[in-house]
Formats: C-alpha cells, sequence, structure tokens
C-alpha cells in the first residue's frame, strides 16, 4: 500500500472543502476561526460579490456561537502591484464600505483594515525567516505575475503569499474562504505553520481552505474572462452600487447568442448566457439546473435579461443603499471601521506576543 | 569626458566617510540623525566594541545638539539564521546591556531593541515593493550566505537588505556607522530611499555610510580570522565583560610569532603581533606608527604582552562592572531598554505615518 499517497488524498480531503450554497454544510466546528481578505479594487463588482463577500454574510449568519469571524480589506496586498495614492485611499474605503454594505452583521464579525493592524507585517517577517526560496518559486501566481517583467519584479509581490500566510495565522484561522486561484498559497500557509509548530512548539492551527459555491463570475461582455474593474470594456462589469437603471442598460448590453429558442447553461458553446444564468444561480443560491429549469419557458432574449435584470436589482437594492448612506457620512464610516480595527488588534496582540515569546523575541 | 564615471566618484565621496579616531572629522550637519543597530550575539567582544559601539559613544560625546542619535540591537535580523529562542532571549539582553554598559550618554543617545518598534516590520513590507528582485540578486552577502544552501535559503535572509533599509530610513538617518562589509547594503538603502522619493515625493535623506576608523579585530587564536563569539577555538575572543585574569589569559595564549627583538605591525607576515597592535591603537585612538614608537623598546614578548594586557584591562574596566550590575538587576535593565523603546518609536511612529499617508494606506 503506498502510504504518502494515501495520507495526501485524505490531507488534501481535510483541508479544502467545496461547500454549497446552504454554509451549514461548512459543519463549522465550535470556537473556531473564519478569516478572509479581499483585495481594495473600490466598491465591489458582482464578481466580488458572489465570490467571495456574500458568502462571508452567510458564513456569518449561519456560524454557530462561538465562532470568531474575521474579514478585511488586503491594503498591504495591493501595494504590491503599484498604485497611485489616491486611488488606494479611496479604493480601501469604498471597498471597506462595500463590505460593510453587504449586510454582514458587525456584532458578530469583525470587518477592518489590514495595514491599521501592524502585526500583519510583524508576523510576515519573522514566518519569513522560516520559509525557503524554493517554496516560493514554485508559486504558479508569482512565476505568471513576475513573467514579463523578470528582474524587475519587486521583493513584495515574492513575499505576497508569506504575508497571507501571516495574515491568516495571526488569528489562528480554521477555515479561509477564497477563490480557487488561492488554494496553492492557502497549502503553503498550511506549510509554513507546520513549519513552524514544529520549530517552536504547537501554536497555529492548519487553515482549511473554502472554496466558494458560485462559479466564477464573468465579463458581460467579454465572457471569456473574469469580471474586473480594469476591463477596458464599457458595461462589462456591473457594481453592486449601480442603480437599477444602470444594471437593466448593462444585462442589456450584455454579450448572448444568437439562440433564442431556449436558455441553457453551456459554458463552452454559450459563454454569454452561461455567465447570466450562473449569476441568477449565485444570487438564488440554486443550483444551475433548477435555474434552467425556471427559465425554460423563455422564447426570446428580452424575457430572459429582464428575467436576470429584474433578480440582480432587486438583491443588490439594500447594499446600494447602505453603500451610498455610508459614503454620505463619512466620521461614522471611519468611526465603523476603527472599531474593526480594535477588535482585530486584540486578537493580533495575542499571538503576536506567543509567537515572540516562543521564538525568544520577548 | 566621461560624465557617468565622474558622477559616481562624486558621489561616492559623497555618501562614504572613513573618519579618523577623532569624531570631529566627520563633521555632522546640523539637526541630523546618526543610527546604527548591531547583531545580538551576547555580550560584546572586543570586535564588536572597537568595530562599532565604542565609535558610537564618540560620536554620541561629540555630536552638537541637537543631534538625533539612536542605536540599537538588531533582533529581527538575528532570526535570519535559525536561533534556539532561550539563546536569542538571553542574547537580545545581553547585547543591550553591553550597549548600555559601554557608556554611551542615554540622556543624549537613543539605545532600544529593534523588534519592541514594530514600524521597522512596516516599512519594510512597503519598500519591498518597491525593491527588484534584481538589485536583491545582486548582493554578495545574500551570495556568499546562501551559496551553500541554495533553494533552502530562508526568504528573510534574502529580504535582510530590505529590513536594513527599512531600520534606516525608519529614523530619516543621515548617518550610519558601518563595517565596510555592509557597503553594498548601505547602497541600496540609499537606492531605496531615492525610488520612494522619485515615487511618493520627497520624504528621505540619502544616508551616508561610516566607517570605523579601527581595522577589524581578529582572533587571537587564529589571526587570519574576525574575532567572533562562534570561533570554537577556546581564548580565541575577548569580551568586553572578561575579569582581569582572563584577560592577563587570554592575551599570554595569543598568537604571536618567534620574533622577539622588535614589535612591528606587519599584518601580512606578523598577523598575531600585528592584532594586538591594532587592538591598542584602537582603545588608545592613536595611529599605528605611534604605538610602534611606544613599543621599539620592548625586547621580549613579556613585556608585549604584560603592555598589552594592562592597556585593554583598563579600557574595558568600567564597562565590565556596569554590565555586571545591569545584569544583577534585571528590573533596572528592562525599565532602561523600555525607556529608549519608547524614545525610538515616537520617531518610527512619526515617520510611518507619513509614509502611510504618501503611499496611499491612510
Amino acid at each position: 500500500m503506498n502510504h504518502s499517497k494515501f495520507r495526501f488524498s485524505v490531507r488534501f480531503q481535510s483541508t479544502v472543502r467545496n461547500i454549497d450554497f446552504n454554509p451549514e454544510s461548512l459543519s463549522l466546528t465550535p470556537r473556531s476561526t473564519v478569516f478572509s481578505l479581499i483585495q481594495p479594487t473600490g466598491r465591489f463588482h458582482l464578481g466580488n460579490y458572489l465570490g467571495a463577500v456574500r458568502n462571508w454574510k452567510d458564513i456569518v449568519e449561519y456560524a454557530p456561537e462561538p465562532t470568531r469571524l474575521i474579514f478585511g480589506v488586503a491594503d498591504l496586498h495591493a501595494i504590491t502591484i503599484p498604485k497611485n495614492a489616491k486611488e488606494l485611499r479611496d479604493n480601501r474605503f469604498e471597498a471597506i464600505a462595500s463590505l460593510l454594505s453587504t449586510g454582514i452583521d458587525t456584532e458578530k464579525a469583525v470587518l477592518y483594515h489590514q495595514s491599521a493592524v501592524h502585526e500583519h507585517a510583524e508576523l510576515s517577517w519573522i514566518l519569513s525567516c522560516l520559509v525557503s526560496m524554493g517554496n516560493l518559486n514554485r508559486m504558479t501566481q508569482w512565476k505568471s505575475k513576475s513573467s514579463n517583467v523578470g528582474q524587475n519584479a519587486s521583493l513584495g509581490l515574492y513575499s505576497y503569499p508569506v504575508l497571507q500566510a501571516a495574515d491568516i495565522l495571526l488569528y489562528k484561522s480554521n477555515f479561509v474562504p477564497v477563490g480557487d486561484d488561492q488554494s496553492q498559497h492557502l497549502e503553503l500557509s498550511r506549510t509554513i505553520a507546520e513549519s513552524f509548530n514544529r520549530t517552536f512548539g504547537k501554536t497555529f492551527p492548519l487553515p482549511n481552505t473554502i472554496l466558494a459555491p458560485t462559479r466564477k463570475i464573468l465579463s458581460l461582455k467579454n465572457p471569456e474572462k473574469k469580471m474586473s474593474k480594469s476591463d477596458p470594456a464599457q458595461n462589462s462589469c456591473l457594481y453592486i452600487t449601480d442603480e437599477p437603471d444602470i444594471i437593466s442598460k448593462k444585462i442589456k448590453k450584455a454579450v448572448t447568442d444568437s439562440i433564442s429558442h431556449e436558455f441553457k447553461y453551456d459554458p463552452e458553446k454559450r459563454p454569454g448566457v452561461s455567465n447570466l444564468i450562473n449569476i441568477v444561480s449565485g444570487i438564488q443560491k440554486k443550483k444551475i439546473k433548477d435555474i434552467e429549469q425556471e427559465i425554460s419557458a423563455f422564447k426570446d432574449h428580452k424575457q430572459f435579461k429582464d428575467y436576470v435584470t429584474d433578480i440582480i436589482i432587486e438583491e443588490l437594492k439594500p447594499s446600494r443603499l447602505k453603500f451610498n448612506e455610508l459614503l454620505s457620512n463619512k466620521d461614522y464610516l471611519y468611526q465603523a471601521v476603527e472599531k474593526g480595527n480594535e477588535k482585530a488588534r486584540v486578537v493580533a496582540q495575542q499571538t503576536i506576543k506567543e509567537v515572540k515569546q516562543k521564538v525568544g523575541l520577548e
């Protein structure tokens, strides 16, 4: 019997979980910590919403007491790609306002800015002394991001997964909801946690990856690519703050195809239609085939697109209103973030103190 | 005319200074900052003393008001080479006690622990996003330290010069006394400062390197190598805390040569004798040839070694007594360090706030 293979598959099963739309499927163990950060690209679009923060909200709603729930804006990661200062400043506040506006219960969950908690950078330095260059050289995201710039790539871009490990371990996280492009980084976080535990004694739990139930949301104008704020195509990206008439216009202009007698999920042959079906499935937390059933009577594009538009408008309305309210009252927004920062710091301070004592720095 | 060559030499002249034993030769500009850190290898030996901290003390004594004088123990750098926690904990307190015991005036200068000021790690992360891998790959210290371990070398070892740049720039340092093995890292600190200033507006002065007036202190038993705590040879290393009889014994056993009719400085042919002459020159702040003059009448090894022994014992006496006093009153020691940490934090907080605002993180 091949022991190492067997162990790997068990380990893989135990650390990566695909959840369905019912967050109870997560079976959160009592007293566990769920943690994730999102990059501050500004106000969220539908991809950020369905791929990340809507799941955070669901997890917060479902999570049994006491679960530690910490979510934030990864502004220290944002600077690994050069940014204009004003753009970053605006984006990090629009991102935290987006997060607050999605209705995550801030009595149960912490929402905060990564850069406001200095322990991230401190733990990152300490962990960087335990990570080999060999491990980092294997990161596929690094390879693809640095491939065009070669030796000009920054150290920050290279060290990105170590800061990410520090983020996760700083809160002793058990569950980390992320996109599947982050699975390799999560695996490295576990390697780093194991290395620290082996060297200095059991300190960190090994974090489990949680993959979102909704498939990737694609550009409305070019459904071969991810939905992205930086897409130059007008109308390709739907923001959670878009007014109903804007949503209506963007869906009207969304690329579909010439088949109008039926609307089926077929991402290979009908990427535009499939993307819209996937959006509805995500919003309504229903299986793709249930949505296909619901729309089986539609016989033209207008019917189909009106249906999609109504569902999106209805879903995003509360976030849009809350977002506008937050941006029109910045003092309140700053106070809300600072409350979250303070709560995050309490946990971070405990961990960094323990780490420093174990390493010999205290 | 070759412009680039001309500019390079001017620049080199303006950023690297060899000072002589009179620190007035530094001609410190008013309101400047002098900064340096030393690795916590425990209690200082004569190489640490004459190569680094005795110069710090001289600079502090000479520096015109207001000069900002900040010196500390680089415990975050120490962990780039794996350390046992107890060893590191002991070493960082013996190092700070050594520093305090050398008589540096703590009313004028700040003495502190690097890891107690979290802004070092924060600034290091921010700067790491401005440093190219190409620049780091050129560091000769990295090349030599990583040559045996290859891909197993840690990220911390590779990022070492970026943390060092953060140390220096955090206090807006103008002058940095270091050993000449650090010249390349100092050059990189300037490159990083220039890069930050260019991108975010003038923030950091370009730090100048100050090289110590005393030549490298060598092992007493093997004067081809640097004096080092990790030297396995018994009696090769003289600590500033050594009792007179220990100093006497170690000098008696120090390697010299068979020539006893004269004692001359000739590091190639007479490394042992030259090392002892260099030690006396350093302690007495006199030129090598003045020491040769003083000892020209000596006709045997005993005379020569007694002379060296007396000078060392006399020089180190106050440090030894102060060190023992500090270690026997740890509460006082901790308080003294914490006072230094607090003063360092005040400066560090100002800089990190300015940096975050300029980058867009505040």
